[in-house]
């Protein structure tokens, strides 16, 4: 990572020797795995700051210094309730965006039980760790789970979505952009096609009672940076969000709902949330995910230029030596910071150790799952090319990146690859 | 709260303006809600530091940064294993207090599900709304809940819950100390019985299989401060501890169990946590727990006495003014940092504002639960004195507080309870 410095952004000192020290540390490693873990920025963390011993108060408390933190955290939902087109109170705050979702996927299902005897959830065949095995719980409690295929460009299909969604689909979890193959999914399209099946199915219904189901959730944690996503824009009713993929804090996610939408807490207890997640609520991650996103917000439109141009960059690098290289994900829909390639015949995992001993930070799909690892990537295998299932690298790009970085990491893959290519002749 | 200035710990420049400004400042509030929420302390604050941006890599991830993370994360998980008397591997991060209890009581009901039809579950009459919330969740999902009464003073009676231990039995979950009137449970004796018991099935069960039930679960979350909780010490299979609690961070706790206890996840998706807690780890979080642990059992026996002679002062300083004020708890083995006064005839909530308004800051029972505003303590309840369940104030000391705080916050207490006396004769 090369900061670029900025008087504004480094007002404090750390900031300041952090990017001294790069300047002159020609040891410098480069990280391209933003996808995985970003840092988090200076300004999100300036506003956490207080909150850990100044404004430390339990914002349940009937004094005026809790009902001032009440209110401080009623400020940050509504900035993020305006970010992502919710009404204030339907943002709710998680552990982790994996919490999130549990609590779209269980929580739907477990009210979804009053209406259906057994419920149906449909995904897509590259969803994150985290929805598959929320999916899979829906069937251990009685649900049923459809898999979406995607083609090989990774996006799926809206012909095959419609024939999958029976009378008793109660949810459709699909992510906005996947953070494997960064592949974007035309989620808004999909949310107008669940709206019509809820439109017909209550049309037919007869007894005149309305139900809000099927449902669609979306994760948009890898999204946010370069992709605008609310409620309305995206036609869905649920949207997960994580700290910790938008230069905010780990520890923290968020679901935002559209008002109506019935969820049985995960974690029960106290009544915070109202009622619909149960802990004391920690002020210091919210401001930083806040102040995380109304940046990557401000920031989206000059960043999604620069980053496509990084990717084209490397693209171009890689592919002039290496015409066998593919490059997943879709060409004219996908985000601009991630490029999966997959290489014949080599192994990713040994790439990913060479890159690092050459100083290279890249990965070997999402980080989240040991399984991942020891068969090959369970997304390169949905897009129909399980050969490469083990021969593919991820490098993602971030605020920090910048286009000598990614010329450098070009230029180190390929020279690991030839090196590879002479012992294997 | 007058900071001791003390040059160690104010070693950063904020510490030092606070000193001041507390010096000089004549409005200077008192607090004294610890049992709600405590600031995190200096040491914890600058442990955490370093991860935000400077070592924000994922834990998971293959290459260097992450592997060096994972190390740190392993090394704060032995530092806590070792002041828990647990396995290295036997500590569950979550996020919050309120999610390890849940993990705690829904993780171990759905294993147990293998083994009873119905498994039953025992709690006490006083616990926090995370443990009453679970138990209601346990009866909803098929299992039954037992509550065992408590005396008076808020002591479990050993023989009621003898009685109440069936053969389908699979959790008991007792706090080992009450966080609203700071009554200590006798948890290894408890575990003890749990203990006989288990032994006492197996024997009988015949088909020479060992069951692991019932277990002993603790939330220890109000003690650390001032009693030491290892599984062994109080001889129980899981204990639940929470950042906030204990001048630690916000958004982070944990559950520490005993090797070859068998939970099912809460939150599905990748495989962090053994498997048992899925979702990205938060460094700097685990880090501030563990410097704040640490820290609390190093400074316990001190503290511990610090606080018993604030608790006595204030207790007496009350009752002499006020002979029909009651305090609540266990004479002989309370918590020393918690004062819970009952006053026949007041309305505590009315009491707490005033002394919001008079500069303090205390509380009516837990700050977790709105139910509990509208219909009184419900802890106060089950000692069998309802009549005061709306008529009873909390003060909480910690760290931060002084004599002369206890002194002038007693004489404020005083002063509105004969205010109000003479606006009621």
């Amino acid at each position: 990572m090369t900061p670029r410095f900025d008087k504004k952004r480094s007002k404090n000192y750390d900031g300041r020797m952090e990017w001294l020290n790069n300047l002159f540390n020609p040891k410098k490693r480069i990280y391209l795995d933003y996808a995985a873990a970003t840092p988090v920025r200076l300004e999100a963390q300036n506003e956490m700051a207080k909150y850990w011993s100044a404004h430390f108060y339990n914002p349940s408390a009937i004094y005026e210094e809790g009902l001032v933190i009440k209110k401080e955290i009623d400020d940050y939902r509504s900035r993020l309730a305006a970010l992502l087109g919710a009404g204030q109170k339907e943002i709710i705050f998680t552990g982790s965006g994996t919490e999130s979702v549990n609590l779209a996927i269980l929580g739907a299902f477990e009210e979804s039980l009053y209406v259906f005897k057994r419920p149906h959830i449909i995904i897509s065949a590259i969803e994150h760790s985290a929805v598959v095995r929320a999916a899979d719980e829906v069937v251990r409690r009685g649900g049923e789970c459809s898999v979406v295929p995607v083609d090989e460009e990774g996006r799926v299909s809206l012909e095959a979505l419609k024939k999958l969604i029976k009378n008793t689909t109660f949810l459709i979890s699909i992510s906005l952009a996947n953070s494997e193959i960064g592949v974007v999914q035309p989620i808004s399209a999909i949310g107008r096609l669940v709206r019509e099946r809820r439109k017909a199915r209550n049309a037919t219904n007869g007894n005149g009672s309305f139900l809000n189901y099927p449902m669609l959730h979306t994760d948009a944690s890898a999204a946010p940076a370069y992709l605008p996503a609310t409620l309305e824009s995206l036609q869905c009713e649920m949207i997960t969000l994580d700290g910790s993929k938008i230069s905010g804090p780990k520890g923290i996610g968020l679901l935002a709902v559209r008002r109506g939408v019935k969820l049985r807490p995960i974690i029960l207890g106290g009544s915070q949330e109202e009622g619909r997640r149960a802990g004391t609520l920690s002020p210091a991650l919210i401001a930083g995910l806040t102040v995380a996103l109304e940046l990557a917000a401000k920031e989206r439109a000059e960043e999604t230029k620069r980053m496509e141009s990084l990717r084209g960059q490397f693209v171009a690098h890689v592919v002039k030596v290496l015409p066998q290289a593919a490059v997943n994900g879709s060409l004219e829909d996908n985000l601009p910071n991630i490029v999966s390639i997959s290489v014949p015949g080599i192994l990713a995992e040994m790439v990913v150790l060479q890159l690092d001993r050459e100083g290279v930070c890249a990965s070997v799909g999402t980080a989240c799952s040991l399984d991942e690892r020891v068969s090959g990537s369970p997304v390169i295998r949905a897009l129909g090319k399980p050969e490469l299932a083990e021969s593919t690298v991820r490098f993602s790009f971030g605020r920090q990146t910048t286009a000598t970085e990614v010329k450098r990491a070009a230029e180190i893959f390929l020279r690991i690859l030839s090196k590879n290519a002479k012992i294997g002749s």
